[in-house]
């Protein structure tokens, strides 16, 4: 889907997070490919294992409530394993409709990171889903313990809208039919390892590829700071400070080998044009 | 106000964090001087500073809308710094009933965290107030960059309810009142410090401590896992695994160096007794 506009009509680019809106020239080609909003959030959503549960208040009449959950998701759904006895379970008996809001973790300036809210009704499962309660058991072993109470039981989260901020000035209202068949980063796993083994070993390949790739061509330091299936990230150190930067990949990769090559392959070209 | 009963008529007393109900005999005296729920839950809301605003969704009308907020407790009050163009303003402008649920983080089971959430109304706050400009812009300073941008304005919460969750089996309803004559923990920014250096170097006067204050008698290790201004928690590991200890303070301490004198007050009884 690389290319492709978003529901909101947002062209498949942006800068990289954290980064702020500036009179400086953008140092890369804004039109190179990157994840879709839709995609991002369902990242978010599919890396995060906790929450807020957002549901109209029985006691206090009409008052939204959050809670904190536990969550995973299956098949596109946030699923839940809750208490009848907890205060959002018996709003959502009296009132189904329901968001969760997502928030991604992490150092530096909170409001950079990104999150997603998922908007629509959350209702107890009926009868047996073994998919289902082994996606939510594998995700939180823990839940093993009281997962056969009987006062616990599944609730999902049937989502119609999705609102997705990825930090300053990134955001958009996500198509529920988006979100549905986006895949969320094969790289989710991986990502944090690949950024640190790049940063502490491949300063000099990132610093090349900045010279080669984009209009830093005074770059003389290089962070990672973000990969996903479409390309990477990175802080150039340059003579105007550091500045962001992204680089996309020649093939769509799905894991650590595949992201590794197509690494090696920018490297190649770039030590060859140098 | 230690031995109060709090507003649910909770005694001043609980296990630990992160311990469960088990038919295990409690290891010291449940009686002994404990936080209230209240003054739980204004230390969780001081100690922290983003949390999620739950408002009602004007766009999906009726559903409830979670986002990501930065804030700061004002003379017991969040207050936030939000721009009218943001979704969570554009839903307070038309309805104002909203709640903040701001959750502790830390390792470990995710359910064993500490969380508050505050019910009641939200509004812009209208004219100049410096003092609470001053307190959020104390708490985030990066904001000073867009505090006087047009498009943002101060916004109070005025708290009605206050739902406290402690973990597993520890939590309440607190009344209004209470929350409002209750004071944060006052060692809420030197809590961490005295934990690190107390399981770094005293861990022999912890594991007396254990053995004269409770009925740990066989400890043969102890790891401090929380102090306050009534006395500290310990996980004390005994014959039977690691157990909850809590021992009180003889005078409630306000900062690191009367926390100090308590401990080592008990120290040195504890040995004179050993």
């Amino acid at each position: 889907m690389a290319g492709k506009e978003d529901s909101d009509g947002n062209p498949r680019h942006g800068v990289p997070k954290g980064s702020r809106t500036s009179n400086q020239e953008l140092l890369y080609d804004p039109s190179i490919p990157t994840s879709t909003h839709a995609e991002q959030a369902r990242t978010i959503a599919e890396k995060m294992s906790t929450a807020t549960l957002c549901t109209i208040s029985e006691r206090s009449s009409g008052v939204p409530y959050g809670s904190f959950v536990t969550y995973a998701i299956h098949n596109g759904s946030p699923v839940f394993l809750i208490s009848k006895l907890a205060e959002h379970t018996k709003n959502l008996e009296a009132n189904s409709k329901a968001s969760l809001m997502i928030s991604e973790t992490g150092e530096g300036n909170p409001l950079a990171l990104g999150r997603v809210t998922l908007l629509g009704r959350c209702e107890k499962v009926n009868g047996e889903d073994p998919a289902m309660r082994d996606a939510f058991l594998k995700r939180h072993p823990n839940a093993s313990f009281y997962v056969d109470f009987d006062d616990f039981s599944f609730y999902k989260l049937a989502i119609t809208e999705i609102r997705y901020i990825g930090g300053f000035g990134r955001m958009s209202w996500v198509d529920e039919p988006d979100w549905s068949t986006s895949e969320p980063d094969p790289l989710i796993e991986v990502a944090e390892g690949i950024i640190e083994h790049m940063n502490e070993d491949h300063e000099d390949a990132m610093i090349i590829i900045c010279t080669e790739f984009s209009k830093a061509k005074d770059t003389v330091g290089a962070t990672m700071t973000g990969i996903d299936r479409y390309g990477f990230e990175m802080s150039a150190m340059t003579g105007e400070g550091p500045r962001p930067i992204r680089v996309a990949f020649e093939n769509e990769v799905t894991d650590s080998e595949s992201a590794r090559k197509e690494i090696v392959a920018l490297v190649k070209v770039a030590r060859k044009n140098s």
